[in-house]
């Protein structure tokens, strides 16, 4: 028998809440392993993490997912650490998020879109969603945010996690920080500060969805500039400059697609430190540094196949997509950096125009919106 | 005869500005060269600018000024590059700031009081002065600006001028960005920017002269903090937090001491930027990453004695003097990176508490204006 309307609300908000991890790549198992940790000390939420796992067989001719289960331990993404005894591994999407209450989506950014089709109807409206996906897709009218993407397609509300959050020192319990952007409910992202907070990984909540993703994408873009920078061997006043002007343009950039951005949030981990971290290691960094060195004779097609085994840059495809976007509304003088950073990675210009061409200080008062760079 | 005060007016503002730099270390030397350039271009300015030189002898038993002049060199402090012929070295500073209607004042810090009581009656009230001295004293009552030591004993505005600018690369041509902080008077301000602009040195007035000013100090504390993370090797997430959250204290503090600070300043070279600069590569993070490295058995004493030939790092005794500030107002809760850098220093916490303590979030709802973290 169904409980009375009442009893219904009152259990509900005292209902242990259900997490399950949506991916189970490299930060997708450290974040399990934070979350896992939070839900044995936690009373509001249930012990067990429910992860799901893109079914591979390991080399062994085991499922990954039963090595999981068995050792407790992602073997192929984060071998040398233990999730937790209370992440199960679930290679069926629709059973792994069934009952859920709490869905963390931690999966490449181009595998989203399926994932969301595949659970259309099978999340309850009620479920919340936090996205910790860097690099969503800039299309032409505009940035697709991975955070929108959840929410509109399984009509959920949806938060976002980023930062400086390098995922391999997570784990190994370097201290790091990140930051929650949330829409309106500050309750539910202080739930989400809650289920990710260790005493070596900081959280703080910014009522500032878009902000807090859009630094997660454009911060590549600039780690490609700093890159250019050191492949040059300019020196770290140049670097330094380079940052900044990258960092002006983020939040120039951000403010005038979503006008609620705040400038606080490119002081949080986020912001600054996210920016920090990529620029001083990172792929992007490094294949632009080559690239550079290179006098931009080799090109990053011909780099990321050597230097990074199948993977490729976001920070390149991001400064294309972004060129695209400032190209249809006619920004591109206002941002000199993303701009220059397309045109050196398309062997249009010389590397050393990082430097010659972002210097320039755009002249906002042509545009709505004159005081952004104020 | 003197002309009638229609015609003084006019003529004050047809008149060419002489410009004097009070200082010839390396910063002072590529100041003047920076300078130089710009004066033989613009017509506002005198060509000649004079620097005043302490006088040396050399090794060769001539005088350090008279070489200057014949080589347009200064051999000591800027070995290898021209400063310009319009540079005229001069050992006498009362001569030197004769007649001189723009002050540039570039001289160790220990030493501008006295420079300053050398010049108190000697420099006319419409005399403009700018700082480049990063490094005030903190005293208990509050930090004592070079800025402000300037303007009230002569009687005349002070502007500053700082931001992420190693000697060295400027003088290499290497791209650097520079904030000029100023009071009241943009005109003024943009006159600076005038005189220090060069295509590869960019610089942007700010009106926030307080905010500048601190900025050049407050960094090199949390550099102190960024070389304990290194000597640590607690890699670069780590490290981006550390710095994000000295970044934090730095705002806060400037902004509980003086309202009027703005939190766009600490996106500026000043800010952010010189930030970055001082915590890849400087000296203060140098020696605080050797501390750590010894587990703080060698003292900053030794290390400077052995690392830096006499000079003293200045991070470690703006923490001492920060401490102080902070603990006569009840405010070391508040600022835990400042005060843990300062409590390693003295051997009282071990290096590895820069980040235990660190990461405390300060309540300030405790004092006024606790919208500071904001």
């Amino acid at each position: 028998m169904a409980p009375p309307p009442a009893a219904q609300g009152m259990s509900s908000s005292l209902r242990k809440s259900k997490v399950t991890v949506v991916g189970s790549g490299n930060w997708g198992s450290v974040a399990s392993r934070l979350i896992a940790s939070n839900t044995l000390r936690l009373d509001s939420f249930h012990d067990e993490v429910r992860m799901w796992v893109y079914e591979e067989k390991l080399p062994s001719g085991e499922k990954l997912t039963d090595v999981i289960n068995r050792e407790n331990e992602n073997v192929k993404y984060l071998p040398g650490f233990k999730l937790g005894k209370n992440v199960i591994a679930d290679p069926d999407l629709e059973h792994a998020v069934a009952d859920s209450d709490m869905l963390v989506f931690v999966t490449p950014h181009q595998f989203v879109e399926g994932i969301c089709k595949r659970l259309v109807g099978k999340v309850g409206k009620d479920v919340e969603a936090i996205s910790l996906i860097k690099g969503m897709e800039v299309k032409k009218e505009g940035p697709c945010m991975i955070s929108s993407l959840i929410s509109e397609q399984l009509g959920i509300n949806c938060c976002v996690l980023m930062g400086a959050n390098i995922a391999s020192e997570i784990a190994e319990g370097k201290f790091s920080e990140a930051t929650v952007g949330y829409r309106q409910n500050r309750v539910i992202a202080e739930k989400w500060v809650q289920l990710f907070t260790t005493p070596y990984f900081s959280v703080s909540p910014v009522q500032d969805v878009e902000g807090v993703e859009l630094c997660g994408t454009l911060k590549n873009v600039v780690a490609i500039a700093a890159g250019f920078v050191d492949g040059l061997e300019m020196g770290n006043n140049t670097k330094a400059a380079i940052m900044r002007i990258g960092l002006r343009e983020m939040k120039a950039f951000s403010k005038l697609l979503f006008p609620s951005v705040k400038d606080t949030t490119f002081f949080e981990s986020c912001g600054v430190a996210d920016l920090i971290t990529t620029c001083l290691g990172g792929r992007n960094r490094k294949v632009a540094e080559a690239f550079a060195k290179s006098g931009g004779k080799r090109s990053f097609d011909e780099l990321e196949a050597e230097m990074l085994q199948g993977q490729k840059l976001q920070g390149v495809s991001t400064a294309r997509e972004l060129y695209e976007v400032l190209s249809h509304r006619e920004w591109l003088e206002l941002f000199p950096l993303f701009t220059t950073v397309h045109e050196i990675s398309t062997g249009r210009l010389p590397p050393g125009a990082i430097v010659e061409y972002s210097e320039h200080k755009p002249n906002f008062s042509l545009v709505q919106g004159s005081a952004l760079y104020a």
